[in-house]
């Protein structure tokens, strides 16, 4: 059949994160031939990933296919692909299965993984949480760890199975250890008839001063003070040096000796890298990366040379150029990814009119961090003035900005459903584990 | 600490589907010790396991934990294990682990598995679905499927990757051939720019004369009515003589010839085996096992010479004692399970006050099965009459007795929503695949 499409220019958006798909929708209407490149088939919303890990929700709530979110913008083709080079010279991006793909204009969406400052052998004995499948792991995890210590009969092995360690204070592990806390504390006692699930110890290790760095200091002390209410012990300036299948090694802050914590179940939420998508891109192209493997952006998001190929979200190290302002560095949040998306999308249509492209300037709404049942803080950056506050007001704030972005009018009555119902219960209904036979898949 | 439940009868249940739940929840407040062993963390609603492999429910919605089913029932333990051995004379079972658990009475409630009719290297290329992992590797191989068809430039391999071939015409099959046929038809069309999903081909084999064997022959017509009428092409006194990677071999009725259908998704829906415990069991303790591995137990459902060893479920082999009629077959359904269990469990409490147990009697409600929106068949015995019915209204009364049966308050609310969105919108909201990448998990 012939393809009305084939005369359009063809842009590529490999991935289906916050900046991809605000690419992509930002094209609806436009004269150009969208192909929306992803390597699973679903767009996750990443930031309600810890609910997933810890049995509050269930992975279908959060993730939207992306196929059916544009199912009714007509210039957009999705693929399910993985793309592992792309091409300047030649225009065309390559999948893992030999397929080439060729573009006009490429918008590189490809985000981040976790890092483990090249201690990659840690991975397997302290997950971290990007896609569902590390959520599902980690959910595992904590699970089968009470139900390893209900059938434990030596005290310290039990012990071991119920002490609980999430390495990173960022939004993550504050999230993480809040959670935890609180499956301890409210979800689980009762149902153990050896164990008292209460007495479960959660210990989050930040390497840096304080939790929450992003936040003004005032928050990141009001943080650490929910945290510790909920049960939580906080350590900061608390290097890990050594993690084994049995526990892990820190080292305090100052001349404090270093000593090990003997836990069965490590959540890793410290360290986040660009995919490896940016150092091939970079190496292509003549740009340069980051430490952290992001690639270095024009003011209009574009690569030095390479107009066509755009880099937005958690894989751009970019500048927000604000007017009267000196550029300042853009933060690894989904709010700048979607900004990031649009901008991009907004140039190529510049381009393709023949007018300059414009620079990018990231609207900061502030910051706002879970901690966990009625916990939160937020720091608001109004057009007027800057709002601080925290505890329950600020979870009620958090919990309707959340929903409210959630992809899909149908996913966000789910979660509140899910959440009303866990609130009032103090319940987490998705405490499925599947997998457990070797053998089986997980789940 | 001591353990005042340490001096009361053990009573160990194996096994936590329909049959050993309603055991455990039948010795509510008796003077018993109960430890419920299973091999996974949650019972599972088996009956709408097809909606999680086709996309329409999520695992949390139809799976609760058994720990949290019983956190109010003081004389439960629940225990995550995976029982490999019973010893009858020394009156204990075995763990995978090594650890041994002594009883005084027994119930064995393993369940049963799919059976490939000793063809078990066909599991790979047609899995079964009996399990949650069951459902996601379903859910997926249907999902990428389409994905593959999309990318797929050859017309032959593409009419490959769209068709589907269900094997086996019993309740299973005709719900998973019908749901197909309803995402084929109905929830992707507009989604994909190089395939009409529409024209995907969804094939029903049955070895038998008619599909839904169980059911009088008028309900058997009218459910392969209704499923033609959704396009699903149905094919019985069909035998699979093989199945590949690509595709599979037919052998149809009478002197026909043998022929083959290429197609790359191939769901099991046709052998039912008894849990390999079964054998274990009977080798242990001179009982015999019927043709499907099922262990032949006694009219109150013990095993002969062994009083304190009841097998229920689909494990059993068992006859209905109803008075003033001839001994009949239990089938292997769900509210039969749960009968024997309250049976098993009530003759535990017989033989502890020195009473006679009771030979066991089915109290049979009927039939009913589902084939898709607006589809179903019904046989319902009720003391007055007997009543069958299909189309629309069967539908409502089968979705209505699913959600009044799915166990826990909190899981039937999410289901209804579930459905009533699915509904309406015609849409499927779990269409979420992970572990896409090799090396990841899946969920």
């Amino acid at each position: 059949m012939p393809d009305p499409a084939q005369h359009l220019p063809r842009v590529i958006i490999i991935g289906c994160g916050f900046g991809g798909l605000e690419a992509a929708r930002a094209l609806a209407g436009a004269p150009v031939a969208v192909t929306l490149v992803d390597k699973t088939n679903h767009h996750l919303f990443q930031p309600l990933l810890y609910q997933v890990a810890t049995a509050g929700l269930s992975a279908p709530a959060i993730a939207a296919p992306a196929r059916h979110l544009f199912r009714h913008q007509a210039n957009v083709t999705t693929l399910l692909g993985d793309v592992v080079a792309i091409d300047a010279q030649a225009r065309q991006v390559r999948l893992a299965d030999g397929q080439t793909l060729p573009y006009d204009h490429l918008v590189v969406a490809a985000g981040a993984t976790h890092s483990y400052f090249g201690r990659d052998d840690w991975a397997r004995f302290a997950p971290g949480l990007k896609t569902l499948s590390d959520a599902f792991e980690i959910r595992r995890r904590v699970l089968l760890a009470f139900e390893a210590a209900e059938k434990e009969a030596d005290a310290q092995r039990r012990a071991a199975w119920l002490t609980f360690v999430v390495i990173g204070g960022g939004p993550t592990g504050v999230e993480m250890a809040g959670t935890l806390a609180e499956i301890a504390r409210r979800t689980l006692p009762g149902e153990f008839r050896h164990i008292d699930p209460a007495g479960a110890r959660i210990l989050l290790l930040e390497g840096g001063p304080r939790v929450l760095q992003a936040m003004p200091e005032d928050l990141s002390a009001s943080a650490q003070r929910q945290l510790e209410k909920l049960g939580v012990e906080v350590r900061v300036a608390s290097r890990v040096t050594a993690i084994d299948e049995h526990g892990l090694q820190v080292q305090p802050p100052a001349d404090a000796p270093a000593y090990r914590i003997e836990a069965r179940c490590v959540v890793w939420a410290a360290g986040v890298a660009a995919s490896p998508l940016g150092r091939q891109l970079a190496d292509a192209t003549g740009a340069t990366t980051d430490r952290a493997g992001r690639v270095v952006v024009e003011p209009d998001l574009s690569l030095p040379g390479h107009p066509d190929i755009s880099v937005v979200g958690d894989l751009a190290s970019a500048q927000s150029h604000l007017e009267g302002h000196e550029p300042r560095p853009v933060p690894g949040v989904s709010p700048a990814a979607k900004q990031m998306g649009r901008t991009a999308a907004a140039n190529i249509l510049h381009r393709l009119r023949g007018e300059p492209a414009q620079a990018f300037r990231y609207r900061d709404w502030g910051n706002l961090a879970t901690i966990g049942r009625n916990s939160a803080v937020v720091d608001l950056w109004t057009p007027w003035r800057r709002i601080k506050f925290s505890g329950w007001l600020a979870w009620v704030f958090w919990l309707f900005a959340h929903i409210y972005f959630l992809i899909g009018f149908r996913n966000r009555i789910v979660v509140l459903i899910d959440w009303a119902s866990a609130y009032w219960s103090e319940q987490r209904y998705a405490r499925v584990v599947t997998g457990i036979d070797p053998g089986t898949r997980d789940g």
